[in-house]
């Protein structure tokens, strides 16, 4: 069952900001949390490119983070965090340690150096401003596909981009995936339109193409950007239930079986498949074990959702030649 | 493409072997390499039990081992590798430390302990003679379905079992998966007869059944053990090429993609769910990044093809009242 929004912002305490640019042809991406999140992360691509992922294991002091930041802009853009700390800063937000105040952010990156942007920033590149702009618009509602750090995204055949989902647990939690869709191969069977998520999809929330009957040989020939090019699919899941850090680690580990869904392939050298899980805490789980678990087969299936939406929703990059989208293909007239 | 046996021993360079028990409900199955042969593991369930899993880390000395069990029995079950080194020493192999030779097998074991076997041996669990039997028994056939590791499998809904799938990627290596299936949930959508895997499918290895075109709210009912109680998919891929003992950990980290594609869901907390990688080195990588990202996708799907074929090949244990085999419940009269 989807919640009202089918976004990850369904989850209470949460707020997700967009920021992105055009002619750079990339953005940035932050959630930010009304009271720091319990949050770890879970890295399973042979090329991430992350900042702040380490304090994030159970055995690190940090109870509590800020916020996520997913961007474009590969080791470049990691610079978006310190424009979301600056925001916060700001606002008065951050862990204390006598007087100072340090906002913690953790953040992923996807490589998109290559997609016909602007890359020529010389010696300041703009994520550090996008992703203050990013956290300056931070709300309930967000735009998917070509947006934030999905606008930028590609994957083998089609235009990647921004995607969400939410569903609700038997025990009443809300648990919600965001995710930017920059996969290294693809996430639709063949050359499309029916997602490999095609068997999760709530509703019409990706086109309600289903599945075909027969997959034949020529729909499993390997799609990939070949080369290889550095790829990621990097995302953030949350819950409303409250969980110890060791919880949020085991709940990004078994996320990655929805990343997996929903593409062929993932997680592969090139890869810097990343997933960021954060707890709000506002509302205990009964019965651990099993709420627990049914929680963390729930966030798999939202993710695994989430990317056939951020592709089903983007739009292609406004250059000559650039990546069609999967509505330039498959949308009805 | 398959190669000529559909089975993991269509790489050069291993055999299987199987042993089990009926009335005790458990086997083992082990793999045995002809030359020591560059291994690495990935753990990513919540519940492993596993046994000379560190040495395979890249930065441990040992270059390569000898053998992988997967069993049944738990934590009981880790006596089989005793007995799959006392055949290996028998045969004089080992890993030679002046005149010491020490076999070198890594081993992961499934939850089978209230599948309804007699479980009930006193102060010696008889694993160790099962892996005894299995190494004796290792060549390049073997049995799927209820045997080996895989005798004493279920999933939530039917039967487990011992599957094994291969694949020959562009560069013309080949690549190979055995598994045993002992999910906490399920290898079918809703109560089948269709595989997770169905888009997977290499002619009708698993039944030919393909996929629904349309997968309602009542297939996506999440169907799992409950209680919930340890479970575990635990497996074994190899190649025929030549790896790093660090490339053989990224085999093993991507090929939980293909673990989490046929099944929903997996990588839970009371999972164990853990994949070796073996290479057995008898063909070079060319465009080393290209082919080996191909071969790890590839290993990915023929891992969750051989999931299905676990299920699909499985026969119900010979109890009252047992699990339902796929075939008691799907295959034709």
């Amino acid at each position: 069952m989807t919640q009202s929004r089918n976004l990850i912002t369904d989850v209470a305490g949460l707020r997700i900001g967009n920021a992105q640019d055009a002619g750079l042809g990339s953005g940035v991406t932050v959630a930010l949390f009304d009271e720091p999140a319990v949050t770890s992360v879970f890295a399973m691509g042979g090329a991430p490119a992350t900042r702040e992922t380490d304090l994030l294991d159970p055995d690190k002091m940090v109870p509590a983070i800020h916020g996520v930041v997913l961007s474009g802009g590969s080791a470049f853009g990691l610079d978006a965090s310190s424009g979301v700390q600056a925001c916060l800063r700001e606002q008065g937000i951050g862990f204390a340690v006598r007087d100072a105040l340090v906002p913690l952010v953790s953040q992923a990156s996807i490589f998109d150096l290559v997609n016909g942007g602007d890359k020529d920033w010389g010696r300041y590149p703009p994520y550090r401003e996008l992703g203050y702009e990013a956290a300056r618009q931070a709300g309930p509602d967000f735009a998917l596909g070509t947006a934030g750090g999905g606008y930028g995204a590609t994957t083998a055949n089609l235009k990647g981009g921004l995607g969400s989902a939410s569903a609700l647990t038997s025990s009443g939690h809300t648990v919600g995936a965001l995710v930017v869709v920059n996969s290294i191969a693809s996430a639709v069977i063949g050359d499309g339109p029916h997602f490999w998520a095609g068997a999760l999809e709530e509703g019409r929330e990706f086109g309600g193409h289903g599945h075909p009957a027969r997959v034949g040989p020529d729909h499993r020939r390997l799609v990939w950007k070949g080369g290889p090019q550095p790829a990621t699919t990097i995302a953030l899941v949350a819950t409303d239930a409250v969980l110890t850090k060791a919880q949020a680690k085991r709940l990004a580990v078994a996320s990655h079986a929805g990343l997996a869904r929903g593409l062929r392939f993932s997680h592969a050298l090139f890869d810097g498949d990343t997933i960021f899980a954060a707890a709000t805490g506002r509302r205990p789980l009964g019965d651990e074990a099993a709420e627990f678990t049914e929680l963390t087969a729930l966030a798999a299936d939202c993710l695994s959702r989430a990317i056939a939406r951020g592709v089903y929703e983007a739009t292609a990059l406004p250059y000559p030649g650039a990546q069609p989208a999967w509505r330039d293909r498959f949308a009805l007239a």
